[in-house]
């Protein structure tokens, strides 16, 4: 590391085809710009959307693709405008890297919105190449989508936060979720929903985890520190828990009935949506109107609310509960992903592993 | 009227059974107790709501039953602990007689929401007798319950206002979409979707009316005074409206997809439900993700929202689109209603009408 010249090439994993299967890969890299930050990346977070991402199950997919979007690095080279980054410095790259800056959204600081954004793999930049993730040496990044991970946050345990926690931290600030006392829900336990545990304990809430089957019952209360544990399948013990919820977060990410989960909370709560799901779902007005409920869903987190979200997470000593892995065992991840059994997020040591095999 | 005596009995009309014909009925109310007012009917509002009821669509109707629960009446009478309203007062009643005054939504004065509110008509008040309805020589009502008709609003004319036109007043003021310069939608043209319209434009809002067909333009644009008028199954006027209005009012009652509806909401746009509709309707989570978008719907609003709601439409010279019929009219009113051929209410006048055939 070091110079512009050496700095142009860089190794990767990178499906090749809609397998999703992974493998070495060498690309280039754009020069450091006047507004970049060249990072090597220590840690990446396998978050769901990877595995749509590498398999196409969008039809969006482009190859060679290199994913992750859940990057902890360490800034190698400084570009001439840049002022808030120092070279050493460990930093953050989440979902986005690029938007118009001109529109509404980016005008709000919810640059997430933007309708130009750039993603951090699968896109194209604005030089025209196509961008790739985080399961690679080494990335260039516009400063205004990089973030400092605060001292006291080990880098690994960041990982997840700058996906999965501030897609959670967001909509609770968003919705005038935060303060102390709230009465919350949270449907689906895989690595959004952990953190949707984490997070709203760390804001004072009451936490319900919400399930099909009672196999994660001693997982949530003990592990993660949730208040309660209802099974959906549990007619009585719903019946006695109608109309208790200020909000649910919804991770599940495939068709559900909603009318169980709407009948949960109180008057004016709120069902937030996690889940890309293009299934439709349904309810039925009068579950809505009669308690004013509200249907809604958000996506990620702006730069802004992730450096809140990190610092909030710092203060509260808050972690993310992971399974680390080396780059050799991503297409395993990936596969045990699939299927849920990760206890919640994996976060590959890009660092320590062999790339270039 | 006058003495207690007297004000014993008074006939209305009523449905008997599920085929909704409505014909003299001759009843008894309960003595003005301490904290009630007994008022003579002047004029009663048709809501969609009664066709339902008098027909047991929803399998709960009791008979006889008198509908009717947009009611203009004077005060005839007074209970002791009475202190807001003296005998000539006008005054209205709305969807609600009674409500629990205990829990949480009583205690934010949302009483509309209290899970032991008691509707005007085909429920059973604390007496244990069955609730009537405004279209009726006479009704007596708990003071919470009845509110004052501003002078300078014609009495015909507050009618339609105390269901239709609270039941759009309290979500554009709940969900922060009062201040002037918002561009709303409304969907569907009937008599609460007329008050939207109103409503709306008096808020200093651009409102579009969407409708299925052309047949409604002129009226909506030229009468109602709407800026613009989309029919919906035009794909390119949709598409060119896509991401434009602040909120929805949807007066739709039977199903309809919402996809093309959310698609026109801007980034954290809200599409409010008016229509009481059983069969599910649907929806794909990233239509809502994606934009932060809102589904949600409320129910009429509370007594203190329909104060507010009176006073503005007084300030704004805001009066509502009626038809004046006699009740010997009414079971036409009714099927004509059914069809959607009014022009926007239809308004009982009460007292001009020979009740007792």
């Amino acid at each position: 590391m070091g110079s512009l010249e050496t700095e142009r090439t860089t190794v990767g994993w990178a499906a090749r085809d809609p397998s999703g299967i992974l493998s070495p890969y060498n690309y280039t890299l754009r020069n450091t710009g006047p507004q970049d930050v060249h990072i090597k990346v220590l840690y990446c977070g396998i978050c769901h959307t990877d595995i749509h991402q590498i398999r196409n199950d969008l039809g969006m997919s482009n190859y060679p693709m290199v994913p992750g979007h859940e990057v902890v690095g360490e800034v190698t080279e400084v570009g001439s405008e840049v002022g808030n980054f120092a070279v050493g410095d460990v930093v953050g790259i989440g979902v986005l890297v690029g938007c118009c800056r001109n529109c509404r959204p980016c005008n709000l600081d919810i640059e997430q919105y933007c309708n130009k954004k750039i993603w951090s793999y699968n896109d194209v930049y604005t030089d025209g190449k196509p961008t790739q993730g985080g399961f690679a040496q080494s990335m260039v990044v516009d400063q205004k989508f990089v973030v400092k991970i605060p001292d006291g946050l080990a880098p690994e345990q960041a990982a997840p936060l700058l996906c999965a926690g501030v897609t959670v931290y967001s909509p609770l600030t968003h919705f005038g979720l935060k303060q102390s006392g709230l009465r919350g829900g949270i449907l689906g336990l895989g690595g959004v929903g952990h953190m949707g545990v984490k997070i709203a304990k760390a804001m004072g809430h009451h936490v319900t985890v919400i399930s099909s089957s009672d196999k994660k019952r001693e997982e949530a209360l003990e592990h993660l520190g949730a208040d309660e544990y209802l099974v959906s399948s549990d007619a009585t013990r719903m019946q006695e828990a109608a109309d208790s919820l200020d909000y649910i977060i919804d991770t599940v990410p495939v068709f559900h009935p909603l009318e169980p989960y709407l009948s949960l909370l109180k008057l004016d709560g709120k069902l937030i949506l996690m889940g890309v799901i293009n299934t439709p779902l349904q309810f039925v007005t009068p579950m809505v109107m009669l308690g004013r409920k509200t249907i809604t869903g958000s996506f990620i987190g702006s730069m802004k609310e992730t450096k809140e979200m990190l610092e909030f997470c710092k203060e509260k000593g808050l972690t993310s509960m992971i399974e680390v892995i080396k780059m050799d065992y991503i297409n395993t991840a990936f596969e045990r992903l699939a299927k849920n059994d990760v206890r919640y997020r994996f976060v590959v040591d890009v660092a320590g592993s062999k790339l270039d095999q």
